[in-house]
């Protein structure tokens, strides 16, 4: 792609109103546009990376049987009536059609997917049944100043698991669990990345959650320094090893109205290391308190959701039974906004390599000499060409109006993994500059080994 | 994909409240789910159409220029203000938010994409530009009774394009015209589509609609029997050939609230042939009227989105000027509802094979001998593998308890372009009976050629 045609306008300063790292390197760097707050516009820049992210997620969750469909977001009142979820959920946007019916804006799927997989459903041949979208997703949210990490509009993977039995239910939830850490992995998340104890979930007392550890998130966890697990700070100063059914969901959480409240800690009890409680799984009781974002979260449903729509199977004793669910969210549109925060410096974005918008960004140096300049162009131009028909996508910086100071900094400000400069004195040595975005040195590579290296 | 392993219950009956011939084929075969009036769910089967769609429209932009963004759907009441239809757009969904704020559903883009585009059109050179998304939308419609002809959510391919002048914008229109018939060329619909003259446009007094013959289309259109230009009814008896500027666009001609009905036809005067007009292209006065459904529409839109919003650019002369702008859209999943309108027959749908959900649909019959059965299978599952790493993806029905009656006419309500049958008597002759949904006869195929045959 050649930047002269490619619509990047970078700002030197972040709008006023952003105050989260990855909104303001996100709008400078010309990946997103903010219209109003919460709500962004993915430019073709930024879509390059959310398209990347989402491709990472669909494909791990078609690794472990997940089937894609896609659920609307216009959903009716009597859906979110039947679980008595219109009224409690709080982050619900709400309104009404000139037919003068009341609908919701999804903001999460099971009172939508629950009635519909009753035409899927029939008998216990017809279980396990693994489903999922990638979905624009609504909250109605208060406030909303983190950037892409809490935002009125997003993409949301939803993936929603249908068993006969709890048995079926635990193995799968496990399965999810390890390809959510490919995922995270895949981001450059992989271990800043740690399974959190949270609230929520029917059939456990917790939930687990994936916080991703850095300052610019909303949450505070508190990891097990011997295994690794984390615990949301929502629960750390309660009895989290008495792992006994109870009531509440993921969604509730965010909701004011329910009683979560008289389960957060005091806030004054908060150290930066804790030696009180012990660890679940390990015994040990020395934990150190981070800041982090929650990128995921996987719950065990049982029968909430598909108690009320009425959604059974006939088993092979040849009894009705309920159905079993789970329900596993991932936001990409989040997880770009958590990649950010972690990979950056004062210059700009580091994207790692599996998310970045394209493998290489191109920069030549213009020469003096016109015929010298010349060849500089038709070296670029081939090397372009060659590496695209070769799968490799790049960015070019053909902009002649620009000097190579901006460029340079353009190139540290996108964060493009790779930069590849051609100058006069890299093509006396037939060879082009190669600087790793996240590294301070650059090499000479001979042109003609440079489609070995992007192999 | 197994079919055992894939959701797919098809149903003998269709709804009673679906009247539209793709809505009722659609469901019974199992590629979408009904969630509310005009409110759809794609399942596994469906999306799977929609994405090959979606797919095809997506080259065909990026192949004239497009470049892909994502803009969100929940739009601030101001930007509606700001060009007054927040007043005058009838089918806007409005909603409120819990900051107070005032919401449109994005039931179009030029409201966002306008005021978007001032911070990546600052001079000449950066026009043209041509930005597209494929989006879901919202439209706040009285009734929608035609399945998913007129829904209130759908996926939409919006394209807008900026220029210096309205020459450059004249040439574009033309290729985005060329374009949108390669799109319904390929999507099946080549020979039933006609270019139409329509209301709307800023510069020109009319715009061009992109009309599909079928009888559950909700316009009816006059075809010039000599040129094939076509002619909607709104505008038939009107003299479409003084092509003056005036002012209206595409979304006002869905208001009630404009002038738009003083230049209906009277219904009385419509005829199955007209010979009163004559054709703005030919001259000639044969035409032809028939039922047609808008599967696109393209727009010259001028400075209309543009002025409000200050959208300007510094010429060469150095002089700022306002953007002209074109806007172009098309919907996929209107156009997958067009194409079983048009594509279908008793038994069911007949997928054109660009957008069908598989390539061949596999049945085996079982045997008698269980020896025999155990090669059929064993032959099938061969047969799958090498398709399947050739990139050919296919939907073998191994379903065990259902009859090879049942699998046949499921076969033919889902429409896959082509079924393959291995039997006792086709495994005799080391071949596989290939039958083509839209033919009556079959053939049989050497089983080893059957990869060149879907090569």
């Amino acid at each position: 792609m050649r930047q002269s045609q490619f619509p990047i306008k970078t700002q030197k300063e972040a709008p006023k109103d952003e105050l989260s790292i990855n909104a303001k390197l996100l709008i400078r760097a010309g990946f997103i546009n903010k219209l109003a707050a919460g709500i962004y516009s993915f430019l073709p820049l930024g879509l390059r990376v959310l398209r990347q992210i989402e491709n990472i997620v669909r494909r791990e969750m078609v690794a472990i049987g997940g089937l894609e469909l896609l659920m609307p977001a216009l959903q009716p009142k009597d859906n979110w009536q039947q679980t008595g979820r219109w009224e409690s959920f709080d982050a619900l946007f709400r309104l009404q059609g000139v037919d003068k019916k009341d609908y919701a804006l999804g903001a999460t799927h099971e009172e939508i997917i629950s009635p519909l997989t009753k035409n899927l459903v029939l008998s216990y041949k017809d279980l396990p049944l693994y489903l999922f979208q990638i979905q624009t997703k609504f909250r109605n949210e208060p406030r909303a100043k983190s950037g892409l990490l809490r935002t009125r509009e997003f993409s949301m993977k939803d993936l929603y698991s249908f068993h006969a039995n709890q048995n079926d239910l635990d193995q799968y939830y496990k399965k999810v669990e390890s390809a959510y850490f490919k995922i995270f992995a895949k981001c450059g998340l992989g271990e800043k990345t740690f399974l959190t104890l949270a609230s929520g979930g029917s059939f456990s007392k917790y939930s687990h959650e994936f916080q991703t550890i850095t300052e610019g998130g909303e949450d505070t966890i508190y990891i097990c320094q011997k295994c690794k697990l984390a615990i949301n700070e929502e629960i750390f100063p309660l009895d989290y090893s008495n792992n006994k059914p109870q009531n509440s969901s993921q969604t509730e959480r965010n909701n004011s109205i329910n009683n979560q409240n008289n389960r957060l800690p005091n806030k004054t009890d908060i150290g930066t290391k804790r030696k009180n409680p012990t660890c679940p799984a390990c015994g040990s009781s020395d934990f150190k308190k981070a800041k982090a974002v929650e990128v995921g979260n996987i719950f065990k449903l049982g029968t909430k959701y598909s108690a009320p729509f009425d959604l059974k199977f006939r088993d092979a004793d040849g009894k009705e039974k309920i159905v079993i669910m789970g329900c596993y969210g991932l936001g990409p549109s989040r997880l770009m906004g958590a990649i950010v925060e972690v990979w950056h410096d004062e210059k700009g974005i580091i994207w790692p390599k599996e998310v970045a918008p394209f493998v290489a960004h191109l920069i030549t140096v213009n020469s003096q000499r016109s015929a010298i300049n010349n060849q500089i162009e038709k070296t670029a131009k081939t090397l372009e060409a060659k590496l695209e028909k070769q799968g490799v996508e790049i960015l070019y910086d053909d902009r002649q109006d620009v000097s190579l100071g901006v460029k340079f900094a353009d190139a540290d400000l996108i964060g493009i993994p790779t930069r590849i400069v051609i100058s006069e004195k890299t093509l006396e040595k037939g060879a082009a500059e190669i600087k790793k975005r996240n590294e301070k040195k650059a090499e000479l590579i001979a042109i003609n080994n440079l489609y070995k290296f992007f192999a």
